[in-house]
């Protein structure tokens, strides 16, 4: 048993036939929650998993678990999940890479005729890059419990579309309540997003927790005008006051070195035609800090910055914190099996706090939890040029295995 | 014949009759150029002349004219015009009034028998909001030889549609070649689109000249990543260099007080998610003013301010003069008809710069003209709320038809 290992070739493989859907000209993946693509790799992944024997239920929110029975049924299932949505010009490993990884366990641990004690689930979790329906994570939130199925249901796109009718739409609103399913234990595989493992050439990062975030939307609100004639000491303009944002808070993640982040990644303007001047501009900020004190400064300074725009530049600014997701430290027992499999797979590792959030963030207020990461090239994601190594994922799903294996084998033994 | 006044009760009628081709639910249009809509008013626009006798044709860049005999009809025309297209959300009066007080003055004529000398034409210039196919006035300035007819059929929309396809598509791709069209002289009535008129309560501008402008195309490229992974030092973030370009802008036209003016009125963010990093940022800048040796230092400012934010920001900017337009005078002849007409009808006037441009400012370059602006309600324009009182379109109106008949009559006899 201990020299059991993930057919590499094959999970790579897979990850290239999944990345057919939803393909972008550049070589990366367009396949928005609850969009028609996502549909396709979702229909794809329960096929697959059913092919394993696995009994596939769907969650009130969309979420997927694919359920492979251990010897002592009875059992709290051990469980592997990710996400198989992606960024509007993401990439093929961001989310795919863990949940695959998880299938080529299921198909490893069946060609070797192993059975855990525990039963083994598969999760796809719903909407976890948030890019469409905010917040993200949100049906991992559901199912922990964190956010009601009403509030999932009623978040809105863009367009005005929900979410609970868009996963009507694409046949993904199941029947069971989220988050009426207790599991035993989750672990997560997912490249890193950033470039420490990378550059240190580390195989494996071995993560303890996550840093803060904090998402905001900002609808400032001016007055449209003729860009020939408003002159300029009477203008009330959106845009200057979504400048001054925007480079307020790059100073504000500035003042929080080295870890603090702040992003300004969608900018809406309305009318936008080059000879007007708005009359308003939506944008988002999304700010991230792994102390819990520093955001919090973080987020005072906002504020502050929001009432001096709106006073040096007579707009109105309305603010929501549309997420709030504190710094969160996972299960040090899980830690333990993830840095030991690690360990005794002879991969080089190292601990690691994640930058960006994760499903296993929210799973984690409701099981015991932890994740894998591996490097992806530069630390290039939510981009289509990110890569990964075949061998790093390899490794990553021997480490994901081995977790699960030893995990299995501690509890049964426990018991 | 100096008792000659137009119907005010019908031009008005006429007004708020078209005005439900693209209207929006605030009461404002959305008639964007060689639009179904733009072809919607243009069908009405053509059998609404046709129906007064007048002979139409269209030229190869969609320019309509509707054209009244004069006794002599070997002289070249006196042309009355202005365009029916408008901003995505803009008003009733924008252009319109323009083209249907010509539209009330030959149907005055028509009442009462009267002929003119040269005959008289009607003008509806195609695309002069310019905000969906740049430059701004692309089709009088092919008529005025400013720019070829390939290069207007080339113009580009952003969804990658060409404005000679949409010309051809809408069925106002004409046969007569653009600028083979003589005008013995232009005018044209317009709303201020600026507050000074309706602030001082006068009814009349005589319209002197322009100021000048200039726009310019940014595509702004930096490094797109995960925003909650990219290290704040290592970012190249377009959104921060835009930003800068918005508030330096800003600053240039507060530099140049009290009539410079620059606007960033379009901008459009990729990928445009809210936990991303932009790759790219596009987005315009509109300068102007009425002293040429001033907008030129405008626009140095401009390429400095350029230079110093890709060196800040670590961002390529590439950057696209696309328009160039230096103040203007008008013919001093016409001008002083407009201010005789004004006089003898014995409404409040007063000498005035354009703001914006206009297709009078393109038409200039081949024939005389002058322009007649009305008040706007609080100069609001480019805007749904854009409003303007009857009698002081009835007044506009009475003034444009007496200039062009002094015009008439005053030519007449110096042949």
């Amino acid at each position: 048993m201990q020299e059991l290992r993930v057919d590499g070739k094959r999970l790579w493989d897979t990850i290239m036939e999944t990345g057919q859907i939803g393909a972008t000209p550049r070589g990366g993946l367009n396949r928005l929650a609850l969009s028609d693509t996502d549909r396709e790799v979702r229909d794809w992944f329960v096929e697959a998993c059913r092919s394993l024997g696995c009994t596939v239920t769907v969650d009130e929110v969309g979420n997927i678990f694919a359920r492979r029975p251990g010897s002592d049924d009875s059992r709290d299932p051990i469980a592997i999940g990710s996400h198989l949505d992606t960024q509007p010009s993401g990439g093929k490993f961001d989310g795919i890479a863990g949940v695959l990884s998880g299938l080529e366990i299921l198909r490893t641990l069946e060609d070797n005729h192993y059975q855990t004690v525990a039963p083994l689930e598969l999760i796809d979790w719903t909407n976890e890059e948030g890019c469409r329906f905010a917040p993200t994570m949100i049906a991992s939130g559901a199912f922990a419990g964190i956010y009601s199925t009403e509030f999932a249901h009623a978040s809105t796109d863009r367009q005005g579309l929900t979410f609970g009718e868009e996963l009507e739409r694409i046949g993904y609103r199941g029947k069971a309540r989220a988050g009426d399913h207790k599991l035993g234990a989750y672990f997560e595989l997912h490249i890193e997003q950033g470039p420490i493992l990378y550059e240190e050439g580390t195989t494996i990062g071995v993560v303890t927790g996550a840093q803060g975030q904090m998402w905001y939307d900002l609808t400032v609100k001016g007055s449209q005008g003729h860009a020939g004639t408003t002159p300029m000491p009477l203008r009330r303009n959106p845009v200057l006051a979504c400048a001054r944002l925007a480079e307020g808070v790059n100073r504000i993640a500035l003042n929080h070195p080295p870890s603090g982040l702040a992003t300004v990644g969608l900018i809406e303007v309305s009318p936008n035609s080059r000879n007007v001047i708005p009359g308003s501009v939506f944008f988002t900020i999304d700010m991230r800090h792994p102390d819990a004190e520093q955001l919090r400064a973080m987020h005072g300074e906002l504020l502050t910055l929001v009432n001096q725009v709106v006073a040096d530049t007579n707009t109105d600014i309305d603010l929501q914190n549309v997420l709030e997701m504190p710094p969160k430290q996972f299960d040090a027992r899980c830690v333990g099996m993830v840095r030991d499999a690690a360990t005794r797979l002879g991969y080089s590792h190292r601990d690691i706090v994640s930058g960006p959030g994760h499903d296993a963030l929210n799973v984690a207020a409701v099981a015991p939890a932890a994740m894998v990461f591996i490097p992806c090239e530069k630390g290039i994601s939510h981009n289509e040029a990110e890569n990964a190594k075949p061998e790093d994922v390899t490794a990553g799903a021997n480490v994901l295995l081995h977790a699960i294996m030893e995990y299995d084998r501690r509890t049964a033994v426990a018991v």
